[in-house]
């Protein structure tokens, strides 16, 4: 119940199990084309899409080494993804860190200052697992195309479990991860490139993430990556993606919804404060919640307790370690898995000294009932 | 039988079947931890070693993008990969091609001078695939060391196949990947850095690929990467490790020569030039072996033929497709596999117009049997 990497299933996996295929051939392409074809419907859009062999940070990468040498490069940072996007632009352009305490609402006014003042890219993390948080992305693309910048989305943990508009938002650049709410195996990320983008190249770009490249050698005949793909990644990342389109996308969101609804409404029972402050723009993320912790609980203990009962679930990240937990509901997670995870957690509460206030089991069961 | 991706044993292939498992967890870094200690061995080395979520390519282009940002370096190229590297080292320093005809021996003198005026990094592939060539790594160490210049080896497709010795050879980095002579599926490669290397690394550096994150994660408690691993890819590769330690490597690397010596014990009976010169400092490739096809045969025609069987042989890359066609004997290949595939290239070359001048394939049992 990480939030992300998230278990497979089992037909995911048994697609690794294959003999090595030839990966300038006929038939891998037709792998790569049927993951590009649903990955669209996904991100929500109808630009070039790509399937880069490395994790969600080597696409970010591409979005940045891309798209972003020698720019000014506006950084909402509102968590633990927001600054490592925001360190990755500063290794290529002159990075500008508009930082909100995590899990906090960003600084849009801030944003638009820097626009005006000649932004030329705009960075994002839609859903930020690492606090709970969901930005809002749609705001932030009409702030970036009323000022002419690209807009750059991490939709790593969002796409393919929430609503993601990437045309319609006027997202340039958009990525995600496949370990995520794809329930694919870990390693492989995919990234969409808008027109505009195209037009806006930087020189000089990396190697391996050189979108050029991949552009070029999934145009040709056969669709093809410009370097040698992790071909047992691909092959299960094309049975979750056929598993998406059997499920229905839609319904793959509402579910997405749900299970997390569940997860709030048994920590409002408890009586624990979600981590995230949400407003008019910001919302809770519908793939990770990100709860705090009641004082007096230690967290590898309580957390320990938990794990005998054969359930993970996370803790905070860096200056939020011991301060929070958060409980992912990505990929394949219904609503058994969601149930005994929050009984797990109740149980650990109870024994590490918290009385919960209600019963947040029952509480999540009248979302989910 | 291409100069790989080769076929995966199936303990290896076996090994990605499992579910998804935290990789900030004490059994990633076991599973990480084995694949180091083996691989150091194959590379011959005491250095420190990663292994990266990406094909070869990403590993080289860490190797120039850690260590060659601004720097002058000097390429030897005589075949793609060479070509390759010298591209990528466009991206980050002043690079210097030192161009010989592909599959023609390397100019030493010219890398002398270069060397004297100043170049302060070299670059090698070790086995050059495209052209079936094996390249003099002990000899350009030398000369690097000589120099004071650090020494960048691609032995993607010698690395656990043929004899490496990185230390002793004065190699301060060097690259392997997974789909050739280790048998694991494509997507990983392994990387080695030198105390030397370290002293001089180059800013900035690129994000996903910068081997001070990777140092640092992997010299932590728990020995871990700093970006979400492909996992199951690591799990195939440990196995994949574990089987040339049972096999052991003088053992594989025997093996590795025989059925290369048997692919070239064929060519000569057949009246076949191999493509390869070699001289007093190069010798042939012992694990990919590249052929002259006769003249009047037309190369999709005659591989086809040999598809038809269910083998699958390489032709040549760029200027060489038609002209050249190549049997890997990379992995985990023994005789059965060289048998069949001589024996299906022998009738497609008697099917499309070419008389052996002689029969290859007993002349290839003499070597085996």
């Amino acid at each position: 119940m990480l939030p992300g990497p998230v278990p497979m299933p089992e037909r995911v996996r048994a697609a690794m199990m294959r003999q090595a295929i030839n990966h300038r051939g006929k038939e891998f392409s037709g792998i790569y084309a049927d993951c590009v074809r649903i990955l669209k419907t996904a991100f929500g859009t109808e630009n070039d899409l790509f399937v880069i062999s490395g994790s969600g940070t080597a696409s970010m990468e591409a979005a940045v080494g891309n798209f972003g040498r020698g720019r000014k490069i506006a950084c909402l940072v509102n968590g633990k993804f927001g600054e490592r996007l925001f360190k990755m632009s500063q290794r290529y352009g002159t990075a500008i860190e508009i930082a909100s305490e995590w899990g906090t609402p960003l600084d849009l006014g801030r944003l638009e200052k820097e626009l005006s003042a000649g932004a030329e890219m705009v960075t994002l993390v839609h859903n930020e697992t690492s606090a709970g948080i969901k930005n809002p992305a749609e705001k932030v693309g009409k702030l970036a195309r009323k000022y002419d910048a690209l807009f750059v989305m991490d939709g790593i943990t969002s796409i393919a479990g929430d609503v993601v508009k990437s045309d319609a938002w006027g997202v340039d650049i958009a990525v995600v991860g496949s370990q995520k709410c794809l329930a694919a195996p870990a390693g492989l990320s995919a990234i969409s490139v808008s027109s505009r983008a195209w037009e806006r190249m930087t020189e000089p770009r990396p190697f391996y993430l050189d979108l050029a490249a991949y552009k070029k050698s999934a145009s040709a005949t056969l669709m093809e990556t410009p370097y040698t793909p992790a071909v047992p990644l691909f092959l299960a990342l094309r049975e979750a993606c056929l598993l998406i389109d059997e499920e229905g996308l839609p319904a793959r969101i509402e579910r997405h919804r749900r299970m997390s609804e569940a997860v709030r409404a048994a920590a409002k029972a408890w009586g624990l404060p979600l981590f995230a402050q949400t407003d008019a723009d910001h919302e809770y993320s519908n793939t990770a919640t990100a709860i705090r912790t009641p004082a007096g609980i230690e967290d590898s203990e309580f957390r320990g307790t938990i794990k005998k009962m054969g359930i993970e679930i996370a803790g905070g990240q860096d200056h939020l370690k011991g301060k929070i937990f958060r409980i992912g509901s990505m990929g394949a997670v219904s609503a058994p898995e969601i149930l005994a995870t929050l009984a797990a957690v109740q149980f650990a509460l109870k024994k590490h000294g918290y009385t919960p206030k209600g019963d947040g089991v029952m509480a999540a069961a009248g979302v989910l009932g």
